[in-house]
């Protein structure tokens, strides 16, 4: 027996939970088995290169998935060829989901717009979002500093008086049935998962990376600039990435936009992040990394995650 | 009927929370309170000053609560006078509890241990803690940045390995029955309260601190070092304190250390915290703060938490 709520009957899906469509990790292969094995799979849009966006998608065949984007990234020629390809749900996470709202209630999709804090969820209401995530901290990739544990209650309030009909998603540091059933004892109607599938054997991420997640303990990452500063990416305040602590990262702490300017390094760590060398890149994880002991396939993780939180709450 | 954890059962009570030992805020009167209606009360013990300390003790009449210490400002003298009261338990926070540890067991005395990383558990579990306390960042007051999410299953994890008849308690976030249901089902064995009850009517907090929270959002905090920076405190490394932000935490924010050869800007914020101004001065509250909408008697406080928690996990 499966646990229902609102968000499983919404979105027809055996497990309240989503896919965090993670730039980079989250391709056809593992959205597709997220949803074939019950969630909703979002296939990792990120910074609407649409080459590598569409391809992927391609690998999906015919799974039912979503698409999630970096709305400061997002052209609207993008989310038109997206629309058209009719995903289950589009997602946008950092920056204004105004802009594209329209287009997506248009094309009669579901809009799912992620928030790090309550003023984030106040514009996602007003553009009309069917669910919203309220991602905590603790998040691996790119977020702001509010907590799980009280972003979620919060928000939860706020829709229960503005949009009691708006589904709500935690995220950020949910890797186990535990987080999943605190996530509903919270206030959520399922949670997203990033960290957990980003180990999973369908990830797109390179075998070192994957190693390195597996021994690493949760206080072995951090937030900080320099994986983006090396990839001449102009991300805005607030937002920041959590990755895993690594020579690199801790070089390039105090004084990341330094690396802008250095070629040399950001070229070695775009080769190190090319061969998965944990040491001199910076895999992207949250502090959940610290729950994970294996790689295994997504609908494993999935099936352990729901059963694990339906014992905890029959309890 | 109520909550039973193995919390409750060790200690005797009718529900799974502790008041945070908070230096300042939790007195004899608030720490009565909440002993008297089911809980751990546990005295702000702070900063060592035997004066306060025991002053608001004997406030306590014959109420059987517990004390809790700054760990780096505890002297084996004040914890010689605390262990002669009896105290229903000693939680140290903020350092290495061995030097202290040894007075506590000879004492007979249950030993709590606050810890914001593992590497602060294993210590706790070398010292021979009988309760653990995992406390996130997005708790008020001193803390450092791990999410409750992640480190309380983390937590749960190393002691049952390492430890499984230690306790765990959940801190950072907590501040109604959603938190409290949700730490449970992270592992916990119950919880440790600091903001919500900082909000009660017993507690020694101004006025104007109080109108201020009620009003005020989970993203109306900061972590930072300016408060600390105008007692002139010493406060170790990694640990920072989160405050609501104000006209003081953000003018300062940059450099808070500058405060400390700014006699007039300290004193001004001094004056500010005594008459409790919450623009001027930088009241000490959590991300819960946004959870928070009356200023109520703990035992009220206490109960409703309670009994949210319990119509949670029976739906």
């Amino acid at each position: 027996m499966a646990l229902k709520t609102r968000f499983t009957e919404a979105f027809g899906l055996d497990h309240p939970v989503a896919l965090a469509p993670m730039a980079g990790a989250a391709g056809g292969a593992l959205a597709a088995a997220v949803t074939q094995a019950g969630g909703l799979g979002l296939l990792g849009g990120g910074y609407g290169d649409a080459d590598w966006t569409f391809g992927e998608w391609d690998r999906a065949g015919n799974a039912a998935i979503g698409v999630g984007f970096i709305t400061w990234r997002l052209t609207p020629q993008v989310l038109e060829v997206a629309l058209a390809r009719r995903p289950r749900a589009v997602m946008l996470s950092f920056g204004d989901p105004a802009p594209f709202a329209g287009m997506v209630h248009a094309a009669g999709v579901p809009l799912i717009c992620q928030c790090q804090t309550l003023d984030h969820a106040r514009a996602a209401l007003e553009a009309g979002a069917r669910v919203v995530v309220a991602q905590g901290g603790e998040a691996g990739g790119h977020g702001d500093t509010r907590g799980t544990m009280t972003l979620v209650p919060e928000t939860a309030d706020l829709l229960a008086a503005r949009s009691p009909d708006t589904l709500l998603l935690a995220a950020g540091g949910i890797a186990d049935g535990r987080g999943l059933a605190a996530a509903l004892m919270l206030g959520a109607d399922g949670a997203l998962v990033g960290t957990r599938f980003w180990a999973a054997a369908e990830a797109l991420v390179p075998a070192g990376f994957h190693a390195a997640a597996v021994v690493a303990g949760g206080d072995a990452t951090r937030r900080g600039r320099a994986p983006d500063a090396a990839r001449l990416l102009d991300w805005p305040a607030p937002f920041t990435i959590r990755t895993l602590r690594s020579a690199f990262t801790e070089r390039w702490a105090a004084d990341p936009e330094a690396l802008r300017s250095d070629a040399t390094a950001r070229d070695t760590w775009a080769q190190a992040q090319a061969r998965g060398d944990a040491a001199e890149g910076s895999p992207v994880a949250g502090e959940a990394v610290g729950l994970i002991r294996d790689i295994a396939p997504a609908a494993e993780i999935l099936a352990r995650i729901s059963a694990e939180a339906e014992r905890r709450l029959s309890l």
